[in-house]
């Protein structure tokens, strides 16, 4: 009963075969290889962006963090949620990129921003001229942290705030197919056709090893993302192990159908909790996240039994007096199986 | 015949047959694993240093760069060779991660530090107090730029010199195991008995998928390198999968087996080469490339058949009048094979 | 009628006539003259500190920005009030200085930090372990930026919060002696024997031309602070000059005596405010700053005859309909008459 | 006999009046005050540039570091003279406010870049794509380190060089003045008729208290430069102050009178000292400063009757046997007075 994290899951078998295909032979290194080209092509194809420029990495952290120093300027700020993940769970990546930036929250319920409030937000920043942080860019999170979805209406409108002053958008894609199986948008419907300006895609909590794709739907500032990367020490010499994973996570929808699966997951977790006597809903599940506030007892049998998963905000604890519920965040994956979850449930019962 | 560098080569079967093992089911993820535990403990043996700390990453250059800026201050110099990779090949990555540091240029023979230069260099620096850049760190590559490598003897000396002005010793070690082959040296010889505080472990080159471990021999300072780590984007989710290579690379002593293989290829193409009429070495090879001066007709006959290798210093060109040799830099792995050496060789007949 | 701000006013004549009398000659620069040593002696001396590293520098920002780079780590996170100057003031000064650190805002009524808001903020910091910012310091802004004053109680209080967490803590002291004036504390009293570690002591705002010190009571880390400030572009060639501003402002307690005008000042202009109809203090007056609520007629008459002040926060307007109050911050320095307050008083009424 | 340096000097009288001037009633803050904008004016008078943009600083490490933070990226280098004050002087300033940057060192006589050594400097770099820094901007140091000058011509081969690769010229101007009395040359015909694209302009070695403007021909980044000012911690909230010490610099050509003088003194110190038996120049004295080997017996005659100068490298010493001449380097400045040569000088001999 594995619900701490969609990353404790492993790797797809196909993008395993995948990386034991790509083993073959000497190859290019840096990037030159021609399955780091056919990445290219082939997520140009699927967001309908011929001219998108593409780029690889390793981790989530550092596709926000190059994208965030890409799209401001030291003395700008990033506007995001409070509870971002560049703002919670990056031990300050982003700043350190940026060279010195800063982040603006912006409130909004089961962690998605308030349009409202993103403008007074933007609206009430650097009113002080140059004695403050500048308007920099809009950093949006899809799916949220919350197992929330914004929908495409949602980003369009949030974007659209952004362009009222002029700052660039970017997604925190690293669960970005969960959101688009969540909507049934298309990759582009979901971004620069709703405005967004770059894209982290995430590969590594659906089913890949390491890798991320960060897209440039304007590759005016191709070059200097890829320095960027490089003096990041994110340029894999073996590059083509990052281009064979996100090649076999494209191939055939495959990773729509990792993330489909992971959402269902989540689904029957989420209606089997919401039935349970003294259990509730903390966020509507609407991706592959559960987070549910659950009676003391229930959590305790479920943990004996050895079930993994995190209270939430994870710095409480079960003991001490008292029954009230207490609140879970519970991860489906790519890799979560029924017989978990039905285990799971009949033991919360 | 694939001399471009040891990093066109791909992953050793083992170690591709250790991520498929590592696959299975559920793991924690960031490093709370098991493989990663045992990584730390096998490193520790091998290095006889029982309190050693070992940070994994999955590339030469941040090792490099976090390693760097743990031990000097942003207002501090790393000395260093001229053309040692965190001068000539990282893109400022060394002075991105320190925060504004710099490089001093050391000179000597076959891309070694001289150890007078050395102290010359370290003397001057700083002479005018807080108006100049401070006495930071040195940094010895081992085996260097140039196919060359220093000898336990030749790295003390350096440590020595280091520690004469208190400043702590980093070896870049992305070829250590080239280096402890071609010296016979054991793993403690070479680095903390010699004086070296921190060491780059390479194993991308040597046969892994995309794999380094930072080994820190004093672990005070260990919490601050997991920061910067993770604040650098480079602490990966699925950590099982970088463990899982480094164990393999390290079992039955796997990674000197692989580094033996690629000196003794390349002892056998230079031995080849300088017997060649018209054609000397320009460095000794003493690990895994040879720099060796050529014929232009040589080249010419090599490249039409499809010889991949650089021109070294690579900004040259084959064209244009005059047939005096020209040099090349020429990398074997441990993939390399007798059967392409020879036809290289004869090529070049 | 000059509100503005306590920067619009000129150098108090005392100060003016010592950077005179330091023209005289040829002196050592960078510091090494021996008015730079007469500060650091009377201001150890004034603080009861004989341990105490003393330097200075022309502009608060830069006083506040070393302090942090010196107590915290670019991993690490400031606690500070929302309105903090270092927040809302300085472009991201800190920030760059750290490296790429971050602010932790920390609410209060009158800009001062509610103590159990500050632990929880602290207890909260860093609960993800490696994945979070990690707890760095603490910055308390004496008098406030709302012209009100932390007691010696408080500030204790605060400090010892900051203690249980194991941090240091700063003081922006841009307007500490109006806020000593204003409690009656001795220097000592109001920071290290309270638990500051690391005081900006401003000049500047009361009546120098461009100078602040900087005091560590613990000199442990002045090496780093001096190469810090080298390094910022902020150490001056003819340093004498920045002596002979501080020196003249400590002499004879010339620092006190002109905050305690200033801070009369402001209490003869609250008084006569808070009398006023349809009138209301939004903070209380403690300090040399009034925030006060006054109808707009009575703003207009002011503006029209040329009162120089500002609307706060400022990013409101005198126009549109309605008649309801408009908040307004005035500020009065060493320089401020009776006669402009009482003339601004009748135009208000 | 003040030989030590320029920055020994006081404030010239006319500059110190205009800051007691300028002391008079209140006036705005952070540059918005009417002598800032008569500054903007002059310069753009004095170097025929009408769309220049104009910013006061304090010192002159943060005038050339703010201007190569402007001028190139994070991951371009600087090519400067291996003697630059940038380099040597500056404690990593240019390097800390660039973000990481780096500096190319270029050889050349007497601290004066040869133009075929900065072309293969700047043809070098970058050679190897991403993986090297790329290249930045040229700044050159007029009048230089070593007390010469580059001629208008000079300077324009230089630039020419640069332009050829794109690259934009910065000069460091901390002695402009006596560069420009030493050639004749008109202020716009030293520097962007020449090619030069930003100026550190500097007044506090030849006068002033505490300024340097630094001019931007090409005023497209303006904005970036305030900020970046700003949040360096370099903007004056009383800037009234910086701008009085630059307009009476300038008013009536005082500047060009104190640095006429300045260089006129070393002139004279210069023929006394090549007529002395065993001395010699060291570099040719072209501007203020004279860098002469004597023997050792004169120095130690000076130091005892209280001359203060440098030995040159200033790590040397006069102890020890031998009576070969030791090099010196001696400073004339605005106030350097004809008998404090004559006496040096009859020391000397």
């Amino acid at each position: 009963m594995h619900f701490a994290s969609d990353n404790t899951a492993g790797v797809a078998p196909q993008i395993m075969a995948a990386l034991e295909a790509a083993n073959a032979g000497n190859v290019p290194s840096y990037g030159a290889d021609a399955l780091t080209e056919a990445v290219t092509v082939r997520l140009r194809e699927i967001f309908e962006a011929p001219q998108a420029a593409v780029y690889l990495v390793a981790t989530g952290t550092v596709a926000n963090a190059l994208s965030c120093a890409m799209l401001c300027a030291p003395w700008e700020t990033v506007f995001c949620h409070r509870t971002a993940h560049i703002e919670e769970d990056e031990c300050g990546a982003p700043e350190f990129f940026i060279g010195g930036g800063k982040l603006t929250l912006v409130d909004g319920p089961h962690a998605k921003m308030d349009p409202a409030a993103l403008r007074r937000a933007i609206a009430h920043t650097g009113r002080g001229g140059i004695h403050n942080l500048q308007r920099g860019m809009v950093s949006i999170t899809n799916a949220t942290e919350a197992g929330t979805v914004y929908s495409v209406a949602e980003v369009t409108a949030l974007a659209a705030i952004a362009r009222d002053f002029g700052l660039p958008v970017h997604m925190d894609g690293a669960r970005f197919a969960n959101a688009l199986v969540a909507t049934g948008a298309s990759p582009a419907e979901m971004t620069w056709k709703a405005g967004v300006d770059v894209l982290s895609f995430g590969g590594t909590k659906n089913g890949c090893m390491g890798v991320e794709a960060v897209i440039l739907f304007d590759p005016a500032r191709a070059r200097d993302f890829e320095l960027r990367r490089k003096r990041g020490g994110h340029l894999f010499s073996k590059h083509r192990f990052l281009a064979a994973q996100m090649l076999a996570y494209l191939a055939g929808g495959l990773w729509l159908e990792l993330a489909g699966h992971a959402n269902a997951m989540a689904a029957r977790l989420s209606e089997g909790i919401a039935a349970l006597p003294g259990a509730s809903l903390v966020h509507p599940t609407e991706a592959n996240a559960v987070f549910a506030a659950v009676p003391r007892a229930a959590h305790r049998r479920a943990q004996a039994a050895g079930a993994a998963y995190y209270l939430w905000p994870f710095d409480q604890s079960l003991d001490g007096p008292g029954e009230e519920p207490l609140a879970a965040r519970l991860v489906c994956s790519w890799a979560t199986r029924e017989e978990e979850i039905d285990e799971f449930l009949s033991l919360l019962r």
